[in-house]
């Protein structure tokens, strides 16, 4: 009928417009059909191969971090984050180590040849931050946080974004071009779990945010397993959903003593317990041990 | 102080209680630790071999049923889906063929030797559909529907239960509960995405569910990803991430002719998709064809 | 420009069409301005009057309900609820008295004069229910168990119809819509709440939903406070902004003894408390006393 | 058991912290149990007494600004609101004037007496905003933007802080402390809807929000009708809604001419529109006037 033909062009116009808007977007496929490899330090993120990065929850002491760098790198992994400034509900929780947790994770790096991540807070650290790390990170509270945005879009240091705490698809897909508008297309996607109603765990991972963002994007994503879901025993299953769902690659937390870790205690992963979450993820047909690569 | 001594023996006294609550849960793994296997006709789920279940949303015409049918036993499925009874947000909206679906099916069924699963959404329609059907479903807008339940619990007839569109984990193992403690466990579970802020996908699929089920039940869990997502281009990477994750099996829909379906329209795979969809699930290493076993 | 134009014409057309499918609407304000005034035994609601509908959770026994009664006579209410059939996300919770409860609310309701209102949850007790009561309810694990809405709309008694979990407002519509369109016009709609993350009240009031439905719809609207906020605190303020914002009344649960309630001990407000609320409600000049119309 | 009695010490232990942490918060009831109040120039937020604030979305012009508070002024309003920075979705929206918009707000809050309040996005911004504005506003997408609320804490300048869009009551609480713990007690609450899966509003106004943090903080609660709704057909509902709830004021937008605005056009007042709801407010009983206050 008639009212049928005219609904369809008007949904036809208004796709047209939708995509001609994402067409304009720097991050967008369509802008640009081919996938953004971020090179770090020889790690192709992006590239087809799938990497894993993983590390303490907050920088505690050289130690710590010494002893997570050590089994990391027994695991095959190349890549370690770690926190530094700490974005804690509370002022008076463990606010991380700050510079000086740079500095540590800085020395980590070189002595075992590791990548770092670490989150930073505020635009006024960006430049420090550029050189202590291999990759900065801006995690969920700060999606929206425009100005940090720009300054990390304004220097020549690869991004990991984290999916804010309720952001929508579109919103985290315009939050990476704040990024990119201002230069900077070295850009990770990090879906982290959304808030809703449910709270048998921390979070909801929105396992289909990882095929539309492929869809839509050609930046690397990326699944963070212990945020999402804020309980150990399913860090193996969502990793595997992740992985078999087309992520580039999954971020976990790794302690030597989750029980007396300053943040995130119930979550983190001991090394019996990495070594053993390593071992099912290559078993299940869906990882590629590094292992091998590093002797 | 007293009070608080007073109130920390009380809360670990509700918190008693909670766990043995659970554990008195007849649907509980705690009582009942080996997982159940529900037999339909010879095809085992629970059992650890995935299974798919896939069909039309509606079933609209003898001849429509019949060409999904063929189609699936030519990709090795044993169990056909298919909407008679439909609950529609309107009034005016098509409400299904009713009892003429029901034949239909029963037809179909007997003719290429399939197992069929349909909606029951009243309780004086659970007796009929004993006759008819292999495996009642009871849908996301019911799991509450408490009386309906019951009604599925005191019959010897298989049950699909679908989470509600906003059911906690803990509601939807109690809506199992009520089926089993009127004597029916063959009860099988089916995480189909909850409601969320997120508008990208119809609903949010919570992958984490199905190892949370498998661990709090004994019961088989499958995943719908037609309905999770409502979106065509997203059920071959979220039915990947469902096997991956550990679910028994994937729900989703088929029709010879989605354009002009009378429900669903927009998330139906027509057949060449379908084809596409099974290929790709095996190349994936996620799912082993049951093509041969037919034969 | 163009482009802007051109999408003016589309949105312009799409609300039109959406206009057309309200306007459709049996329930909707478009099809019928005048607002539809539900007279209960001579409690006119939706005429501009605001009224409360009090009671307690559950009807445990004659001497409970008796007792309520004559303290909701002595306030000069003339409504009383009262459940007889219970949902409970548990099986083992109790459940209600059943046809026990719906005599025993008769026998009241007699005995005061008052007028009462329960809800039933399954199509085959809604017979049943037109002999014992003057207002079926169907409540929020129901709004979309479309055979207990068409049965509803069959028989010629108001209906309280309350929105779902997480129905959305439209979704609500078409709910009142399915027991319009079998011919039962007397609905009262009643928001009782969402689900969202926020966890510090049981649901979250959406109270900008009253404007909406009073402009979408010609029925009455009421705000149930109890099941809103799952707290005795909340009640006299979100009363006060239920009335305030345009509601044609409030509902609440009192109970002689909430703290031996056999459901929703934390949320009913027993005789004293209720009465410092209509006392408090009086006196903030946003709620008209019928006391004195009663002597 | 041995392992229950440990583990009810241990919770017990837990809950007490928490209280004590309540406790100790310096925002909190209990540690502080009269009301704060903020004094604005002489507008006392928090002293029993409900005030309005109003302003445009976006700081365009000085005629804008102007005219709107020329209009203010007429209708008795001694706080104006205006953006200078404006947080958007997309780098490429209209992102706000910067200084050149503080500049203008505070030539005309000179011109005609009035405070203006204006978001502020940015720690390094703070000091700046101290010489133009009477209030820092902090936006919600910045809630946890913990750096900019230690910014704002450690300057001598009222601080009206917004919910975050899906912030949880106990975060919002947590996010004002990181104000107060830097030594600026002067915050103002304001709640402006949640995220919610309902899209008839722009966010869901959790309106029993308002009594909680009233309950929890001594702080004056303002609330935000205009980005909780969304909707220009709400404001005035929803505004009396949050009178009678208990809030110390309502915040709004009022523009020249909304059509032309180049944020928000859709949800804005103009001029007559916001005359008819200072009217009906006061008409309502729920507002007082200070029209003759300010002759």
């Amino acid at each position: 009928t008639l009212q049928h033909l005219f609904k369809q062009i008007f949904k036809a116009s208004l796709e047209l417009q939708e995509d001609d808007h994402r067409k304009a977007l720097l991050v967008s496929r369509k802008k640009h059909p081919e996938d953004t490899i971020v090179d770090i330090n020889g790690t192709k993120l992006g590239g087809g191969e799938q990497h894993l990065i993983a590390g303490p929850c907050s920088v505690e002491s050289y130690e710590q971090v010494d002893a997570v760098a050590k089994e990391l790198k027994a695991q095959g992994l190349t890549l370690m984050r770690g926190g530094a400034y700490k974005p804690r509900t509370s002022p008076y929780d463990f606010q991380g180590l700050g510079e000086e947790g740079l500095k540590i994770l800085k020395a980590i790096s070189e002595k075992y040849g590791l990548s770092v991540i670490s989150e930073i807070v505020t635009p006024g650290d960006i430049e420090k931050a550029v050189e202590y790390l291999d990759v900065i990170q801006i995690g969920a509270r700060n999606m929206q946080n425009f100005e940090l945005l720009k300054a990390a879009g304004s220097v020549n240091k690869p991004v990991l974004l984290k999916r804010g705490l309720s952001a929508t698809i579109e919103e985290f897909i315009n939050a990476a071009e704040y990024i990119h508008s201002k230069g900077n297309g070295n850009i990770i996607l990090c879906e982290r779990g959304i808030r809703t109603y449910e709270k048998a765990t921390r979070n909801t991972l929105d396992i289909s945010a990882v095929p539309i963002l492929k869809q839509e994007t050609h930046l690397p994503v990326f699944v963070d397993v212990t945020h999402s879901t804020g309980r150990r025993d399913l860090l193996l299953p969502t990793a595997k959903a992740a992985l078999a769902v087309g992520a580039d690659g999954v971020m976990t937390e790794v302690h030597p003593d989750p029980a007396v870790a300053l943040s995130d205690s119930a979550q983190q992963m001991d090394f019996p317990q990495f070594s053993e979450f390593m071992n099912q993820l290559e078993l299940s047909g869906l990882y590629k041990s590094k292992k091998t690569a590093t002797k």
